[in-house]
């Protein structure tokens, strides 16, 4: 498993992006976000996608230059037409105008249509964190979990069954996915086949239709099995995407919020662990532990991630960092 | 079972809250609200909490004359402080500042602390919805969910365990709870003394911390292990609410939201049902046709439900519809 120094990943993967024809500077935003992923131990949402996103900018059904607008302002709210851009960039430009609107109103909402996969939502949400708001960022994806009793169309990302399929691993985790026949399994091969499980049973089925509505219904773009998806060439994605960004300060003294979350951090990580574990790890805990130790060890990627990537750079005529 | 009609059991509910010392008209729209949850036929969210709410309000843990306050107002925010009011007079209250917000900024976000129970959230959607908007409504509760990987402090609200444990079911499904060791039970008894399992394992255990940041943290109440509860006197339960209302206007011209909601809904109920499934239901279906029925038919009280009533209204001198 080759290990590659996040940096040199970094110049990697948006001099790649640059080959298909990406500003410098957009490229080096979206390798740095990718990148930011793969630090965090989150490897489903890192690199691993450039090889959708170079097929996708090089076939056209993503636009290298793609500039997003501002579509209207109405209040606190924004909507944004991303005109098919690099997910990465649409999502800067609607996090940088929710944090704009939240300081004139308090909270800002901006709805995004015509955009594309930008990776790990929590990167965005960071974003807005560490303007010093609050954040919550939804997008909608392809139609691959079924409806509560239903079998077309979950627990986890599609993206962690798929590298489970692509590295040969013969199961999945329980209550991940359903086979074709709407069936719970296990099995990586029927998993792959199947759909992806709504997380919570009837109660996460609930939570996806409401993404739905906040993405998809409400931005005016793709909704549910309208959508494209990043395996599939000849027509873009059209992901919609959701971003609230809200002060704290309005409620509360500056610094308090902050304050206050701590506490109730801690009052997770002073639980009892059940039988079993260790201990009780709180949002974002794993992460940081990974990034840690991928910072000063580099990072190591799948086998297959990098066969990709070593395409591309031959393809491209970009340098190998190994 | 006793089956009571919706304006009866609304007008004895009324009258009970009356005897412990709420004005009429506030009494009245508590029933109202509370009953609405029994026509939907979420009877763990209906009259079944009368006996907890009347029970608080006798002993001083729930104040019948409370007042909630708007303690202040920056841009599209406000937070309130409902002085332990019933928990459906602070949730109207909240409702009506969230719509009067976003009538003026496109969104508005209200935060409760020192509320109580109010009831099915749903409910609160419902009167968010009623005047256009789309509604987020949240409430942080007793502490009674495992975080994950912990054994201490949903897939399913409390009071369905204690439903199941009152009406003497010797089990529930898989799924719900913990047993006081933080292992997976389904024995009825053992997940009454035990915990509930957060839906969708950590995922579902990290929204309940979400849920929690912005309700008790945000809010300035009380968070997590400091929360009272319905079941227990000596002190007020102290729960934080926090509502949000969207215009949909802000986004797409008038009515366009609602069509395309309505058409999203039909690709669900469009979709080939699972082995052993009839139909794929949407949120709020079920509810609907239950709804239905009960105007019609009445709606049928457990027997403990009834019970409790009959023996509060037997002590506050107040007639019985049977």
């Amino acid at each position: 498993m080759p290990v590659v120094d996040a940096s040199q990943l970094r110049e990697l993967c948006s001099r790649l992006l640059e080959g298909v024809g990406v500003n410098l500077s957009e490229a080096n935003f979206a390798a740095t976000a990718l990148v930011a992923s793969n630090l965090r131990g989150v490897d489903s949402h890192g690199v691993a996608l450039m090889r959708y996103y170079l097929e996708q900018l090089e076939c056209g059904d993503m636009e290298p230059q793609g500039d997003p607008e501002l579509l209207h302002n109405s209040g606190c709210t924004a909507l944004v037409d991303g005109h098919n851009a690099l997910g990465q960039i649409v999502a800067r430009f609607c996090c940088d105008r929710a944090i704009s609107l939240a300081m004139d109103h308090g909270c800002g909402i901006v709805s995004a249509r015509h955009s594309n996969h930008f990776g790990a939502a929590a990167y965005w949400v960071q974003r807005l964190n560490a303007a010093g708001f609050i954040g919550i960022v939804l997008c909608n994806a392809s139609p691959a979990v079924a409806p509560w009793q239903g079998k077309d169309t979950t627990t986890v990302a599609a993206n962690k069954i798929f590298n489970a399929y692509s590295a040969g691993k013969p199961e999945v985790p329980a209550g991940w996915a359903l086979n074709s026949d709407g069936v719970p399994t296990t099995d990586t091969v029927e998993a792959y086949k199947g759909l992806l499980n709504p997380l919570g049973g009837y109660k996460g089925s609930g939570l996806a239709v409401m993404v739905e509505m906040l993405c998809g219904v409400l931005s005016g773009g793709a909704m549910s099995n309208e959508l494209g998806g990043i395996r599939f060439r000849g027509a873009p994605v059209d992901v919609s995407q959701f971003y609230l960004a809200l002060d704290p300060k309005c409620f509360l003294d500056p610094g308090e919020y902050e304050a206050r979350a701590v506490k109730m951090t801690q009052k997770l990580k002073e639980v009892q662990p059940a039988s079993g574990y260790d201990e009780v790890l709180v949002a974002g805990e794993p992460e940081l532990r990974s990034e840690a130790k991928r910072r000063k060890e580099g990072i190591p990627l799948a086998d297959d991630t990098w066969h990709s990537l070593s395409e591309w750079a031959n393809k491209l005529n970009v340098p190998l960092p190994l």
